[in-house]
């Protein structure tokens, strides 16, 4: 894994690694557009502002189209992570070097932002609403159901994408984007009402980047990733050992991490 | 198969054992946890209360997409039930030895009582919803109506699940998480003012749990296991027979069972 | 196809024969109760009865999902009809004869009715809704409108489950579901304030027996049965004929229709 | 590129092209119509009547599960696009000739009309809603917002269509048609309030020409195509020069575009 880094480290800059950059842009362009979208354009149309259940269904039907297919369109290039976690929790379980995930976080931070902006500008300046934390909760208690819902997300993420289930390599993008846009519907159903149901700081970023609302903003930060850094130790540690150990301890996530 | 339980039997605390339990329990965990939060969490947003269709809706998709995933990341470790009823049904069919069953349904049950308790306890102590019977029906009738559609799930498990069909387990994994996916989510849509539509002991002890409400619960348990029970007869002795007849009786789940 | 014809009219009562009916009763009763109780459910909840956008969205859902695990589940037993339309439109082509089509619109139809009467007698009385045209609109509207929806469901059955697309049953099956399920879901949605989005004489015919309303009944068989007909002769005249003629004439639908 | 743009100049008569047309014809036509006939369909049942966010959870689902199954059903005999931006994009990256694309066009703007026509006709003259944008907004923003959106339909084609991923073109037709119907359903639920989400001339042109109401309708040609060309442009030039190169420049898109 210490060469693997290496290598990575050097390769930060290549075009290939220009090209997961961009892949990664796009897709969490269009995930966060989406995600913000979908609720300020069901919010628009009801005639009870913030207090309706259908925003809900709308926003986490649209995340999870939108994370599908996002982190489909992005596997090949890039891994598809379109999320700060899920590369954290990769680059804890050793598949993403620390140069790597640094140069996504910032990509996915800066694409996240922008889709915000694009969103409050050809809207002519609709409110970009961030993910908030339900009055009546603290904010430890946000931040412990955010991480358990990135557990899920990051656990589904390996679950999926274990190179011993197959080898095709699109068959397991198909198999981690179906899985990771079911846990972030099912999730965002779950939370919509508490947190938000972010699951990914990027996704929180942006609206508050645009908005210049920081409040609890760091819940979306300690959540997710301890969330996704434990997932990522659980699966490595209690699953993966259980099968012809080195192969599958290397090969691993490889199918869907192509970086 | 008799000797496929004692097999089993002594497996029971071995590793892959506890893995099979730390794999259901995690997917149960999920699938409760995502069932219980989109409920409350739609009924928050709404000024309707508990009479409202879009919290029918809301649920449905959050349990559909919840129960798929689950079955999908556990399909490995531990056979992906994550339903003690579902256990039951394929214990009937001999394809899960008694002492794992007994194992499954203790690890299903603290496992959903444990979700229903986080989210109590995060959420700064909003009440925990449990599953009831329409105030004009009878206990027989919900245990009828449950018994019914939990026979639908098995009967689609058996059925997607079916070795014969194909030979990789990944795909087989993904076929049963589908259909197990789609029929709890219309049967929570078919059955939801009237029962709840649970099909699944576990997603209704653990709110009776936190919420310390019993009542009528006994139907969550009877017909949920008798209509496993009968689905898993009628599929192995009408369905399975027609085909190359001990080689598919002796591979058949197997792709899906790997306890 | 002639010599196919007699083949089958001898097997109709052969065990291979029997287990087909009764797949045919097990998916046509789960799809008609998912698509009848999802109304019911939804009405019940809802201040608005009637006249509530949500029940459209809920009972779409739900004969999506379930038309979709009742065609995979019946695939391989019976070709996974679950619809006259669709069995008349496949006898249309000739791939399943005469006397098996009789015999699978007489379960289909029994299975539909039978589901019904359960929801009845088990919600302590509920109505059961029909299929209803609008008030403004001519029973040959409806026809037409139902005649189109009924068109593309055959047809994308055609499609889907062209044999030349692939040699692997389970795999063709999968791809039948998922057609057929999203086209059900689409037309319950377009048509729903119309005609009900039918498309399936059975699904009409259950809640017309126990309500005993069969006003209009005739535009949910002549629409459905014209519509899938000419499906049937637009896909063997126009896209077969293009490919490895002779071949592609005998093996399509087989896959799907394994009668 | 240039000799195929030749040969398939002279190929636009052909059999072959000639079915390729009433595929995208029938494609076309269902995916309107459900886009339209959902709209209306979850209107007619609001009190609310313009203002219901539950219509836009309707008509994205419709829209997602239709255009879903219209690429996959034309897949073998035209492509499967069912969109003249998507068309426009294809032609772009020179894997539809420029004859071809102008057919495609007129096909599917017939198409879309006469779906119209008979759902305006069948209901007993409902109004056929247009694509609109938001009054606060400017055309230029409108089109800016479709030309985005756009821009991830066409790239979310070319990544799943990818013919380097996989050989068998049922799979890539499935993979297509899935990144397609989700992205539509997203974009919808994200654009809903503001343009309507179109991301198709097509579906756009089809309402304008049954009402009468063309105001603003440059903005659903600008937008769209514009977005479809320059994710063409981004797509080969970034994504395909590295693999393979010669190679995956001809083999691209194939496994989808069929012509």
């Amino acid at each position: 894994m210490a060469s693997t880094t290496k290598t990575h480290f050097k390769n930060c800059l290549t075009s290939s690694a220009l090209r997961s950059y961009l892949a990664e842009f796009i897709s969490t362009f269009f995930y966060v557009f989406s995600a913000v979208g979908s609720i300020i354009s069901s919010r628009k149309l009801t005639p009870y502002a913030e207090s309706d259940p259908t925003t809900l269904v709308a926003t986490a039907a649209a995340q999870a189209f939108a994370y599908s297919v996002s982190v489909y369109m992005a596997a090949e290039a890039s891994g598809g992570h379109v999320n700060p976690a899920v590369t954290f929790g990769l680059a804890v379980g050793g598949h993403v070097s620390i140069p790597t995930a640094i140069f996504y976080w910032a990509v996915q931070l800066v694409s996240a932002t922008l889709a915000c902006l694009l969103l409050h500008v050809s809207t002519a300046g609709q409110a970009i609403p961030t993910t908030v934390i339900a009055p009546e909760m603290t904010g430890f208690g946000g931040a412990v159901l955010e991480g358990v819902v990135t557990f899920v997300l990051v656990y589904a993420v390996y679950a999926a994408g274990d190179a011993s289930k197959g080898p095709q390599s699109p068959t397991a993008a198909g198999r981690v984007a179906a899985a990771a846009g079911l846990v972030v519907g099912a999730n965002v159903l779950a939370l919509g009402a508490f947190t938000g149901g972010s699951m990914n700081p990027a996704r929180s970023f942006g609206p508050a980047m645009i908005s210049g609302d920081f409040k609890n903003h760091g819940v979306y930060w300690a959540g997710p990733l301890i969330g996704a850094g434990a997932a990522a130790l659980v699966y490595q540690n209690v699953f993966f050992p259980s099968r012809s150990d080195e192969e599958s301890m290397h090969g691993v996530v490889e199918a869907v991490v192509v970086v």
